[in-house]
């Protein structure tokens, strides 16, 4: 998506550790007129007939999945990160590894909302690693709903999320993909 | 708001403790058609000329909020709250006590996100003791920026926060202010 590559280009931060940061308009101050750009190459890219609802993560996938859903006619709902002290009964769980606050953390959904046979959009503003999305679509197989495509505005190819979910079949796109990060700058990934 | 109580009503559950759940529409799984016909309410009490970004708190009021914001044509900015070990220079900051975890939560904006002189309208989805919002304020004030409105969806009326804010000259405004949520059920403030 050429708008995004051009906002990653002209606004985003190469970080030590090939951290890139985009929270300029994606993930802290929101460019909410981006994000429905972001739903209308979402909606050319996936069957939109053939899903039910839209799941992403707390807390930086929500407002772009928010406006996506918004855009669609879709409802949304997020897994939320548990806190220990508040796991009641009623819960899908997923343990991933957070990258960012090296440690284990548990995504907790409420069954009551993705019932069985749902088909499910899932939606994330960034792909790195992938542990949050493959927390995601454990949830979704525990609710014994389906995984309709996995869309990411952002992936860092060079960590490996993003293939490991191509190869394992899902219907997986990501709007820009970052091939290189670094002191020279950010290449994309030719498509 | 006509159309937010009736669904508060149908789909609310009060649990001990006068808590409200209205997680089926509004927090978890979110309407996000229902979000656009809250900001079609926003649009009508505020006068958005006046007001050059949203801002609200991580997690539960990001959802309503991103709708709001790009119905609005403006960008949107959230306080994160803060992990101890990822705090760096260059934050607003803000301590607030969160009842819902039962302890100090800090919140935080990055400074370039929030330019002095900014006209804010802050968001959010809940309003209790009005501790979220108090930071926000806080935030606001820091920046040097000044609030243009504080809109909330719904409003526990019974416990103060909504009140205090009035009372501090704040243009306020509540959707919905339940005024009594017991076994007896959920009873809206009369306007």
């Amino acid at each position: 998506m050429q708008e995004l590559k051009e906002r990653i280009q002209r606004e985003g931060k190469v970080l030590p550790g090939n951290i890139v940061k985009v929270d300029g308009f994606l993930n802290h101050r929101i460019d909410c007129q981006l994000m429905a750009h972001i739903a209308d190459e979402f909606a050319r890219i996936f069957d939109l007939s053939q899903v039910d609802i839209v799941l992403t993560a707390e807390a930086s996938g929500i407002a772009m999945s928010a406006v996506c859903a918004y855009k669609f006619g879709l409802p949304m709902i997020y897994a939320k990160k548990a806190k220990s002290d508040n796991i009641e009964g009623g819960l899908y769980q997923s343990e991933i590894y957070s990258y960012t606050y090296k440690k284990k953390v548990t995504q907790i959904l409420a069954k009551e909302w993705l019932p069985a046979g749902s088909r499910v959009l899932i939606l994330d503003d960034f792909m790195a690693n992938g542990e949050a999305v493959r927390g995601l679509c454990d949830i979704v197989r525990q609710a014994g709903a389906t995984v309709a495509g996995i869309g990411i505005a952002i992936e860092k190819g060079f960590q490996g999320g993003g293939d490991r979910l191509r190869n394992m079949g899902y219907n997986y796109h990501a709007l820009a993909v970052i091939e290189r990060a670094d002191e020279y700058g950010i290449a994309f990934r030719e498509e």
